[in-house]
């Protein structure tokens, strides 16, 4: 049975963790802008991180680091991303790393390094090694960190599961920050996810992959991607219990999800969730392309801003995404009304259509009617204040 | 020697054109919206259409009868695209082409066939057809004829040239209407070339087939292509004079550009004209990736829109454009005016490159430091105003 709880990242036992303000962005107006996850017990790790060709100092540092699949922390901060800083930004990514350790006592390589914020700008790393011997620990904090490590983000994302087996209970929990390049100088998502489940490396890479491919990787905001973005998984086996694999991916399944679907909610200027059920492809690939050609086309999300249920912009966006597509095979449904079958207009009364298209968040079913391929994706609309929010710094 | 003339469609000998009001989209607020270009000697044709999957179907009427490789005529109109519209559509556009055929004394299947408006809705193919034979042809309405294809278009667009060659004056002209899926409900680029030149279909193809790559696949507003987007060419060889296939191409490149140009400064809440030159490409299609990648994020758009020459997000873009890239190698200029070097930010005084960036018009340079391979893309801002004008009907 899974069942939420609170606790964030430190729901897990053996997880710990704390924060502070290290006036990273700017010293003058100071906020809790460093965060510090710390496992009791050796842990194993895993992690995915952003495939943009230009990655950020910690993105290559936590890389490197996870290489030997196991870690005991991750320090992360807000106001700086230290992304297009040259070997320089990778000196302060891995000097974060070391600071870290020394706190906690163990060694550099087995600290993960996630920042979020200012892209281009020197990391104020002095700032950084002072205020992390600050930091203090504790099972409480794990909000407080999800705070930390917020950007634009209005609020903090966290959430927590705990699962009963026959063997005795586990938890996973997680903190992030959100998506859609949120920070006016660009942004980046960020997610820490713990468990005191046991499980093997091999398998916990499996698990996150799984669960990152089913929520992280199906959300957009604006078809922009990160130079930072990172999801880091730590299990420290301190439940003893080692849970079959299909229910540790379903708590894991539950953990992401929720966290996702808080990021897109949290998009800068959104008013609108709306979910794209891309069913009937021809392959998964053209599952994929067609329902991001839709979740991406601005002037669909324009459409959705405005509560019009455009079909026609639905139409002209899987047309030109790459996939296979048969116009006069494809039907469009919001929510429960039929609104195209057969690549034609029903007589659907439009304001019903209207009416769901005004609402907060909707379902939009396609199906090309070509094969047995779907995939699901959650976006945003497009509003003019999201453009306001993005004009520059 | 290339020089600008007037008289658009009509600039080039034996050819006439013409308008009329058929009250498409509203019979109740009539205006201009139907045209007529005509050649009064048979023609050879070449055309370029949507490669969208889902074509409207005068895009398909138009695509059939072009294979003959000759035409005399296009039929036009504003209002309606025509686009899915299913069997129905067909027979409309084929009506539409027909109509035209009967008042000009040639087949329907020498008439080309191009609609942009709304699209999902049924062409009003009844007033079309007793419109039609009002439409008055004379070789001084090409000015008329470019604003009766005008959907949200704030001018209407057309350009000629006149080219001396030792064996005699061929000319050029055009008419186009504007892109960024402009209307509401679904928009388009259209455009109809004249030449009095003489030329074989397959150098006219050619010929045709370059201005068009090196013009109006070079421009972006919004990165949604349309279901109608169309270009002709019709040569009727009336200036007797077959000049060298480069000559010709450079005056089509000359109309094809200016046209392009005005189709991108006339796009939706746009403020800004911005010219990516991207260089150093380690292929062609890597040069294309990374240009486009930058010219459609939304989050780059924003930038420019808010006059913030925010190299960040550019180097983002490229960096999931998939092209192949080293961020140590790229420059980025903002005209003449270095603002990356290596992947890092140079000590070009920022105050200098906002004042670029706050001017209507700014050319971007980029280098990817990796190969022979250029590519540009004229694109634009993203505006709240074009948020506001795409937020429904």
């Amino acid at each position: 049975m899974i069942e939420q709880i609170r606790g964030g990242v430190t729901a897990a036992a053996g997880f710990l963790c704390g924060s502070t303000s290290a006036g990273i962005k700017n010293p003058q107006a100071p906020r809790e802008d460093l965060a510090l996850v710390y496992s009791e017990l050796p842990a194993v790790a895993a992690g995915t991180f952003t495939t943009n060709l230009v990655k950020a100092a910690p993105v290559r540092v936590s890389m490197e680091h996870i290489a030997s699949g196991e870690a005991r922390a991750v320090v992360l901060n807000s106001g700086n991303a230290n992304a297009c800083t040259g070997p320089d930004g990778l000196k302060d990514a891995r000097r974060m790393a070391v600071s870290a350790g020394l706190v906690l006592g163990v060694a550099g390589e087995e600290v993960l390094v996630c920042s979020t914020g200012r892209i281009g700008v020197r990391m104020p790393i002095a700032r950084i090694e002072e205020s992390i011997p600050r930091i203090k620990l504790s099972n409480t904090a794990s909000l407080k960190c999800a705070k930390a490590i917020m950007t634009s983000d209005t609020f903090p994302k966290e959430i927590a599961v705990r699962v009963e087996t026959p063997k005795g209970v586990f938890h996973v929990g997680g903190i992030a920050k959100g998506a859609g390049m949120i920070d006016p100088n660009m942004a980046t998502m960020l997610c820490v996810i713990t468990t005191d489940a046991k499980v093997s490396q091999a398998d916990l890479k499996k698990v996150l992959g799984g669960a990152v491919e089913d929520s992280f990787n199906r959300i957009t905001i604006d078809g922009d991607m990160s130079t930072n973005d990172t999801v880091i998984a730590l299990a420290n086996g301190a439940s003893k219990v080692r849970p079959p694999l299909a229910l540790l991916r379903e708590a894991f399944d539950a953990v992401a999800q929720t966290l996702a679907r808080m990021i897109v909610k949290d998009g800068e200027g959104v008013t609108k969730f709306v979910e794209i059920a891309l069913t009937g492809a021809a392959s998964k690939e053209d599952a994929r392309k067609a329902a991001e050609a839709i979740a991406n086309s601005t002037l669909v999300k324009c459409a959705w801003a405005g509560g019009d249920p455009n079909w026609g912009r639905i139409m002209d966006a899987m047309g030109y995404s790459g996939a296979k597509l048969v116009e006069e095979k494809v039907s469009i449904d919001y929510e429960d009304l039929p609104l195209v079958r057969g690549g034609l207009v029903t007589d659907t009364p439009w304001k019903k259509v209207q009416a769901v298209a005004a609402r907060k968040e909707f379902r939009i079913g396609v199906d090309l009617g070509l094969g047995r391929f779907s995939h699901t994706v959650w976006t945003t609309d497009l509003t003019e204040e999201y453009v306001r929010l993005n004009l520059g710094e």
